[in-house]
């Protein structure tokens, strides 16, 4: 079992983009003042945050940009290319595919499913978009363990159960609904509605 | 100055979701229980979120499920329509214009704006896209309030540039960029790549 909390974690790929972008530019080493400064951040959080990946920096030059990278990438699993399946491929799945944060933090897209006729055959950001017919058969030969749903919300559930049938245990869902999955699979549901709520409650004087 | 918890704040969502699907089916009254089983919650976390809108249930009946959809809604300032502009009308952009649970949720897209010529004077889900040149004039002249951001990163802080000289006060970025704007400006950042690694984080067996 590992340990940490949801918000720290929510918050490492801010400082991996930064530490990323610093080595582009040849800085070897960085502080946590000088990483919450570049996102806003206290530095005591950004020091607790990076704690929990298990780096350490030494005093007086702060951590080394390149083992810091390291750490928190081994930290969030994402050193291992993770193979995955996208279901539904329109205008939010299709953006997905072509999203370069995904795929610089490890999802590698196996391939894309449609119920769509017009869809299925097309290529989109170099990935096929296959009948779902196809996925089960597919994702136990290739061993895949994730799967994205981009599904409309009425038929997120059954492509949460074809995703299941085909061996995955980690799911992504963008549908509204809340699905239904045997133990052992980890979902997460990424509600769109939740970011504007917070939106509009934080305009209006939020204060905890 | 609002009190409430940021969790309990961006749960909020998924009761209006469930409330107003019961309100269709006729159902006029619900326990706290019974929407903690169909969230996959526990009773006393769906009671405290509630009670930060100020609602009130009956013991033995519950919460009438009209006036908790109205307590929500008027806590979110979802009932008052929010004017919206749209920058980055790409995928994600056309995704977002198409959104059922945006517009549901009081998000009203007055019209999107891209620098790239063969997208302007597209219409995509109703809403017209314009060249940026015109967001300033407009903003103004309509005292739009709302901004999403769906460019690409690099040109993120422009276009926030953009929507705080057009008079947009709040601003929901799906870029991975930090952004800077004058205080009195609200900014929410959209990060993608947070649900991904909480979801990597949870599945390899992560505890608190």
């Amino acid at each position: 079992m590992r340990v940490g909390n949801l918000p720290g974690i929510r918050r490492l790929p801010i400082y991996l983009n930064l530490l990323r972008a610093m080595r582009e530019d040849g800085i070897e080493h960085a502080s946590a003042a000088a990483l919450a400064d570049l996102a806003g951040l206290v530095a005591s959080v950004v020091r607790k945050d990076l704690e929990m990946t298990g780096a350490s920096g030494t005093t007086g030059r702060g951590f080394c940009v390149a083992a810091l990278i390291a750490d928190i990438e081994s930290f969030l699993g994402w050193d291992n290319p993770n193979d995955a399946f996208l279901v539904g491929a329109g205008n939010l799945g299709a953006a997905l595919l072509g999203h370069r944060d995904l795929r610089s933090h490890g999802v590698n897209f196996v391939a894309a499913f449609d119920t769509d006729p017009a869809k299925v055959g097309l290529t989109i950001h170099g990935v096929e978009v296959l009948p779902v017919e196809k996925m089960v058969s597919l994702g136990q030969r290739m061993h895949v363990r994730m799967g994205i749903i981009c599904a409309p919300d009425e038929s997120a559930q059954a492509a949460a159960d074809l995703l299941v049938d085909s061996g995955i245990t980690r799911i992504w869902s963008f549908a509204p609904t809340i699905l239904k999955v045997p133990k052992g699979v980890t979902v997460q549901r990424e509600d769109l509605s939740a970011g504007l709520a917070e939106l509009l409650v934080k305009s209006m004087g939020f204060g905890t």
